[in-house]
């Protein structure tokens, strides 16, 4: 049997989604959990990692077992023991389906405050004690739409086809919480804090609008500039075919 | 000269306000950064205390020294040593002023969410997973306005006198956001706490709404119930004459 969970975590909690010798993870928390419940080892297959302090409201995975636990039941034990992770769903899903291969589109979202620090959201915002100029930065978000190579926006050592699909992007302001948000087929590792990192330095001044486009096509990802912090990014949603 | 400091603070990063020994407080953090600045020991005195986990949005508290500092350098220079502490800003006072006894009003505010978990609040408000009749608690709340004696909303050691005016109450609810807000003089230790706690129970359909003026009329700690979680609570405010 195939299972799929839909989970949220508080990412400043863990030390990334990754399993990993020796520290808290989201996945290390979970396949413990589940291993103990099932009474087998299971590992769990996600949609894609985050990185450490990154937040997700909706985290999908996948786990086999032979075993048939009540969902409903397996759903309260899991949150009975959880306090920074929570289960949203649990269900039954065809012995196909993959919770990495069979993403559609997934929504990731950074926050950043651009009013007067607030200690009770520091692990949760991204605070800039500048002021941003959001239309430079709404016309920029825009030239990343499409389908590009995103090389110039990953990490040095990713090697593999950088080509990735944006769907959609957005940006909304909300008082002083401006939301940046891109929807898209997938997201290499530190994709999205770099896009960020780059949108910031535009509504600085610092970059202009079409380094966007200069910087994609030059396929370097030394030419893209600051990676914005983890600690305003949200893995939003993640859609299946 | 006298200074007075407003500043906030995520309870859920400090052992309480007040200072202890082998432990992390909000008022051993800023002494300790007070005294290494100004190069002499420095004690604080806040408008009062808060428990461990409850969170602060305007505390006060004033100090003494013979030195002269800049009050900008001296906010911008706590500020970048402090995280979950934020200084909102440093002003002179007359020497007469004092942060605790010449308080006007304080408001506190406790949050609670009826909605779904979700992790990354778990520190910042109450998680109830039960529905509350809310037109039950708006009557009820009423019934702490006004000049009573809340022997029975402290802690059962407290013996000095427990009257206290309550000034204002309100109970505001956005979608599954529900909060619950008191205005008074003063508010003994766990007072705001046991009178939430008091709340939750007649929003369960658990006691009568006339159960608060009976309650306050017993003047037995032992009478009260529940003293609600501290995470749920705000100092929001402090009023001075």
């Amino acid at each position: 049997m195939r299972y799929l969970m839909k989970f949220s975590y508080n990412g400043s909690k863990y030390n990334g989604y990754q399993i990993q010798n020796d520290t808290i993870t989201v996945q290390g928390v979970l396949e413990e959990l589940l291993s103990k419940l099932f009474d087998e080892k299971i590992r769990i297959s996600a949609s894609g990692r985050t990185d450490a302090l990154v937040h997700a409201y909706d985290q999908c995975a996948h786990f086999d077992s032979s075993k048939n636990f009540c969902l409903e039941k397996l759903k309260y034990a899991l949150n009975s023991m959880l306090d920074y992770i929570y289960i949203k769903e649990i269900k039954l899903v065809d012995n196909n389906f993959h919770a990495r291969y069979d993403v559609y589109s997934k929504e990731y979202v950074y926050k950043i405050n651009v009013g007067e620090y607030n200690p009770l959201e520091k692990d949760y915002v991204f605070q800039l004690n500048k002021e941003l100029d959001l239309d430079l930065m709404k016309q920029a978000i825009k030239l990343f739409e499409g389908e590009h190579d995103f090389t110039s926006f990953t990490s040095l050592d990713f090697e593999k086809d950088c080509t990735r699909v944006i769907y959609k992007t957005y940006i909304n302001v909300k008082d002083n919480l401006v939301e940046i948000g891109f929807v898209g087929n997938g997201f290499l590792k530190y994709m999205v804090r770099n896009m960020v990192g780059l949108l910031i330095e535009i509504g600085l001044g610092k970059r202009y609008v079409s380094s966007v486009t200069e910087i994609i096509e030059y396929k370097d990802r030394k030419k893209a500039g600051i990676c914005a912090n983890p600690e305003g990014l949200y893995l939003k949603q993640v859609n299946y075919k």
